[in-house]
């Protein structure tokens, strides 16, 4: 297929490449000239402006920082929206708020032009192994046919629903991920503190009604498991500051939707702390320091 | 075995008789009458006091409400420790604070008898079916000793170090339950308000970073999950006002250890408020009509 | 002075008024037909567009309900900024974002018109008896020359310090207000379940150090002070939901500046949850209601 | 009047010192022999024991660190309560819960004889100044007998009605009083770290809805208040881990009376990290370091 693919970053540049490893025609675009040199060094053809970029693709890919980059990549005047044509797929795989993702989508239809949102999970590693999850909202038909192109990215491609359904997935499981770490952080501080053994305890929890991802994947207690970012002093894996933002979403979505969300906005609070504490930078289950530091 | 057992309430009651059936000789006690009354109809020997309940047992098994009723029932000059003799085991079942836990074990050390906490998880209907959880704290020996007999009346007996860990094991694991629950009604009602399916948002989240035993076994928002309280009107299950009282005794024992549990804290109350509006009879994860009902 | 006068509701409308009152010449706006209608019916001379309200004014004043509504209002093509000559006093009374009023402000700078943001505290009764208070952010200068048109429509006009610091007063202000409120609600509530008289409760505490303008001015228990929204069922005053805005506001420009605000967070929830059960429309101390209800 | 005086620390000395000052002849004792030395060297007769202080006094006062030392002191076979007579007043100026203090009141009016809790407030400086706050419950003529002998002690002597409530406006207070002195902090850093002249922010607050004690007499952000701890490194003051003394006493009698105190949870909990990281034995407005450390 001939895509083309807007936001060469972290994400973006190797989404592209394993694109065009799996036989696609890749335009790339970034706004940033050093971005869109890195690109066309590794083999993605070089794109003049977005509409060049949209311009004879059969697809069209984003992958883009915030809310306002997607209005404005897809709405301007020389944007996504102005020049793409019936026919095309449009895929944003930002994650952005869910109101936003929808208004776009509908701007897309309003043109006779089909548009998912697909925002993924798996971070920088999972972008570069092709290893990424796409959660999907959108029409089912325009769900299968974004699922062959995402299947060159990730290997867990879920449809969630209609338009903007993919986006409520992401930052609501992500409310719950943020919480159920602080929830472990709590537990394994406070039994280790009261005497257990912290491995001991995880053991048990995992197989007993606390266990979680966090508990039993994931776990924040340095040394409980081997690969775990806990057990390399929170180096890679997902940035505290990347969990912020997506807390931030969530409970502004939540703030929107007139829902409370009393542990989420606690959750938002305390990675604002711990982002303001210079930990920002540090994988998201680094939040536990927050506790064992004292 | 002969087994001396104090406490036959909702627990002990059908704890006592599987140690019955199982082929132990079971003396048991109760200071209400009426208790007493209906297990010796259900073939419990009955004791006059719990000086005559310990004498020449082997085992005493006590199942009681909280804190002070153990140190009164172990401690009082005609209490458990008074008439204990060496060789002896006492076994503690009783859901109470760690500090209280190993100041009775100690005492009963001190008069060179064994003694274990051993509280359980699995409601009613596990003690009724015999398939309780055990989490022990106490000697690696004396743990062997009880196993073979808790193993009557459960069937997961786990060792979780020494005196009193058992009681860290349950109330820390608690603590991260009832954290998790409220994450997932926070999730669940917002995925649901925000547009999605709530199965389809569940089926996601199970198989994603947001999962946790809430989610995937007891999932609160009814419909998702067929056999869970949620979708029989929250009847039946782990109380939420035994909830609540697991909460009171580990944001309690935190402040003991000086370890803040923020989201522990804010649990404590969620289920404190949801008590206060007359739900405190329903199943735990009824905590989520504090959301739904907006 | 020949002022011009934009967003006529039910703020606006009676600040007009005050300054037509007090001899201005006020030319009137409002998007919204009918309040343009009622303002001309009550001496306002009617202007037919943004552009049309600006021409020939000395002085431009707006009350807008939010930070969309002013970038469009003065940063659209037919904005006040496209209109507003050097020499003009540009004053925003609008309840926004310190971000954004400094912005519009550097925008007005930039084409050599002062401007001042001002907003108000004392609701529509306030606005009705041209007993405001205003929070002035801006030059001294250019706070000195609103100040005297201010005058006609408050009595307390405080100065700031530099552009934006009158929404920061503001805001902070109403940051502590809420919280107080909730910790009035409380212990309140509180005293009154442990068995005092809430009078005597009060009493003691406005003249201890719990005292707040919340306890002893504006005491949210029924009957504690007679002339407060709690006596009469909560009715006027100021509403839940816009406290509720302006708690969203405040916690949003802690986001951007990095600031835990913990209390705050959760003090947004709880008017959040007050607000989806129902109680926007009551006077904001009805917040109490989250306990006494129980 | 011939007094006795149980309990000799850092406040009781003084306080029973200013008993003597003002002509009553004092009998004092302390379980510690160094503070009953100290006490004997300023004067104060020596007693051998409880009994010892209550044989021959006509009213008994007991300043002790907790409940359970109120429950010992008081109910021991060898305590007050055992050789008190009727015809003597008993006074208990410790801070503990109201439950405890209405059991206590209660067994000593089944003996006949009249008891009141007079909780104080003013710190260790009041207490040798004479100036502390009394905060009494009880018999309105017991009160009345009362105030001539705590007046040698506080200026301010407030009856809060029947037995017990002196302890619910002293932790209800206290309660509103943590809640709102972190308030102002979240207040403070934020309008400062938005660009506001703290000095200008206070100024504003004092005189608007935001006011509270905190704000306007005992301002936490450092310089504001000269007088203030904050403008001395947070030195002398009330200690913010007796603050978190009263926050416990105050959150576990509302689980007692199944009260939810959201903000008072949330404030107990700030203040265990506070203690945590080291800064219990300052001022409890140093609680702003949480935030302004960031």
């Amino acid at each position: 297929m001939k895509i083309g693919f807007i936001g060469l970053g972290n994400m973006g540049n190797p989404m592209a490449r394993n694109l065009a490893k799996n036989g696609h025609a890749v335009k790339g675009y970034d706004v940033v000239p050093a971005l869109l040199d890195k690109a066309a060094s590794q083999g993605i053809a070089r794109a003049t402006s977005v509409a060049d970029c949209v311009a004879g693709s059969e697809v069209v890919i984003t992958m883009l920082p915030s809310s306002p980059h997607v209005r404005s990549v897809y709405g301007n005047e020389s944007g996504v929206l102005a020049h793409a044509k019936p026919g095309m797929l449009l895929v944003d795989s930002s994650t952005i708020d869910p109101l936003t993702a929808r208004e776009v989508a509908f701007d897309a239809l309003a043109k006779g032009v089909a548009m998912v949102d697909a925002p993924v999970s798996g971070g920088t590693g999972g972008a570069e192994a092709g290893t990424l999850t796409f959660m999907v909202g959108g029409e089912a038909k325009d769900f299968e046919a974004a699922r062959t192109i995402l299947a060159a990215m990730g290997k867990n491609i879920v449809h969630c629903g209609g338009s903007g359904n993919g986006q409520v997935a992401k930052i609501c499981n992500n409310l719950m991920l943020a919480i159920e770490m602080i929830a472990t952080s709590e537990g394994m501080t406070l039994a280790a503190k009261l005497g257990m053994d912290p491995k001991v305890f995880a053991g048990i929890v995992n197989t007993s009604s606390g266990r979680c991802w966090s508990s039993d994947t994931y776990n924040p207690y340095p040394g409980v498991l081997e690969n775990a970012p806990a057990s390399r002093g929170y180096a890679g894996g997902f940035g505290a500051d990347l969990m912020l933002k997506d807390l931030t979403l969530v409970t502004e979505a939540a703030k929107q939707a007139k829902v409370p969300v009393l542990m989420g906005a606690i959750a938002q609070q305390v990675y604002q702390k711990h982002s303001a504490d210079g930990h920002g930078g540090k994988d998201f289950s680094s939040v536990i320091l927050q506790y064992l530091k004292t």
